[in-house]
């Protein structure tokens, strides 16, 4: 069976660095299929991709192995972990970038790559500064054609470095969350999930200063509307209809959302 | 025999969005190949997507299947339909996307999507907001592998909504047509096709008050020189060797462009 | 046994034109891997796509074939080439592209693609503006099958055209380099070799009036700090910590680098 590599780094498009690791991995691995996640996570900012890392990764075959570089601390003392989850393989610095639902995940098992043993493997010498390269593209490749196992690369791991991304403030009837990022139509996504609205009737979603309703769907509104909704990976989202919201409310990542429900006036303090 | 599945759409790439579609294909189609043909159309513009495609298509291998998602009405009334066109097959939402071309196209067949149809298969229950990793993939997929035929999809389609991009108007012994695309060095894409240009001996490109002489190619002039050219998907193109025609005219997408014959001066009333 | 065919081009990620060069290339060659080197090389700009090749090929398996398509002459008098070298096949314009250490290698062999024997074969006639699709694409997919071999396609090549970036002159105890290319990351990459630096003791790296030490990685300073470095693909970098040196320093392409190892002061004339 060929087996799935996805990649997710903040690298982008110029020069070879994606195409080096992807060389790196077709070495090793010559059938393995390989499928870009996105090159154009926040540069530096491990937790975007635990993010999006999080929603997809589902939508991809069990057993897919996914490696993801946003690793400001290349080359310092940063650990490189090998996580299993879900049926999925994930391959990462543990700075911060996986989802935070792993922390709290009760069937998630995480290796620390020792770094006696990657030293006795038959993979290149690696560089201060391109694991992504040298480290994680073997190891991947050799996790996918089975040559290694994730418990052979060294110590269980307890506790992941948690997500640098927090999870939203729910209090008096207030959820408080934060645009995560933004995507190339200018949608503002947010870090809320659709469960925290179990049972809300009439959400209204408030970004500095603006107040939309929830919606089912971009056309359901006039070309220039704004509106709010929750989006195919099942989080709030910020929309403009034919537009970008990020441009016209001049807002970007980490801008704080808030979302009360219409129904429900919120507890005050007597 | 492995098949080819190309995708165009205006996701860009930021996130996972292109992706998921492709994780969505392999779980049904593992031995699929996919290339991109764009992700960077124009946002919301279904016709740059056909216009490519109708360029572009043929220089795929017969029985290629061209996934075309540039779609603002997502989650609503808009059909889905599959186009068996020149041996090549397209999915896209009708909604105006696909190629002039296809409008008066002899041998070609289309169906549209039953929503009950799709019910009734073994895809995922579909967002409202993301239906090209929800329904265009696993539809392309199973395509793709012969699970289903483009006939099985649902009832047939006698007329395609029209492109949204008009056909050049030629009157007077003048043709008018308009800019359709800017590639990546900022050269102009007309939708004036070379065949308008039959017997015509001195062809003069103007372009908000500029004009142009027809060249062979780029480097027939000196950098910095403007020219305009037949280009290599058979349609006017105004250029800037070694420069950006796009930038020094300050002119963009739906600029008119109108092409005189030289040797013969336009009609005029009596 | 799959071929691998790596793609480097400044076509950018608009419109069709990496996606139909794919399509001419698996027509031909339905087994082979294709990877995109970059797409993002500066437009018009053939050294840099050379200087890519030359620091990433090895990381590729031994018999890729690469493509590399910046050319600004196209459909004029200039040579496309085959190159034997190391073990991979190089195919490009001969117009400067190739890699500085191309000049001076001593076991590689070029080849000149002879016009009568590219119209004797069963490719599509060529245009005069695409050559990438038309006839680069083509080439590379009868070398990968076998179809062809390097030698067959016209007559060997004593001489490259040199590259059009030179290599860094080192006289009287300086180092005179340049920047040949700006990362996603904004660092600054030079032509300076880390071999130049053999036996140095504390290299001091100028741009612009600015001085800086060899640190070992990003890591090693303060977020916002500025530093020198050897890259991981052997040649020295200006960086920020976690920043944009490019974007701070106001640089760019073909800035001058100087470097002087203060434990010798520099040579001065008497």
């Amino acid at each position: 069976m060929t087996r799935l590599i996805t990649l997710t780094t903040d690298f982008g498009h110029k020069g070879p660095f994606v195409a080096v690791m992807k060389g790196a991995i077709v070495q090793r691995a010559p059938d393995v299929r390989i499928i870009d996640l996105t090159h154009e996570i926040h540069v530096h900012w491990p937790a975007e991709a635990g993010f999006w890392l999080g929603k997809a990764y589902r939508y991809f075959p069990a057993g897919t192995i996914h490696i993801a570089v946003v690793d400001p601390g290349v080359g310092t003392e940063r650990d490189i972990i090998v996580v299993d989850f879900d049926g999925h393989i994930f391959v990462a610095p543990n700075n911060g970038l996986l989802p935070t639902m792993f922390e709290t995940a009760a069937d998630l098992k995480a290796w620390r790559l020792s770094e006696r043993w990657r030293a006795g493997r038959d993979w290149p010498q690696p560089s201060r500064t391109f694991h992504g390269r040298d480290i994680f593209a073997p190891l991947a490749a050799d996790l996918a054609t089975g040559a290694i196992r994730p418990a052979d690369i060294g110590p269980p791991v307890d506790e992941l470095i948690p997500s640098l991304l927090e999870d939203p403030l729910v209090a008096n009837g207030l959820i408080h969350g934060t645009v995560v990022t933004i995507d190339h139509f200018g949608n503002l996504i947010t870090n809320i999930d659709q469960r925290l609205l179990d049972g809300w009737v009439a959400p209204e979603v408030s970004v500095a200063g603006h107040h939309f309703d929830l919606r089912e769907t971009y056309g359901s509104t006039t070309p220039g509307d704004f509106l709010a909704l929750i989006n195919s990976f099942g989080v709030v989202e910020i929309a403009r209809a034919e537009g970008s919201a990020a441009d016209s409310l001049g807002l970007g990542r980490s801008a704080p959302v808030t979302i009360r429900d219409r129904a429900t006036p919120p507890i005050r303090k007597s």
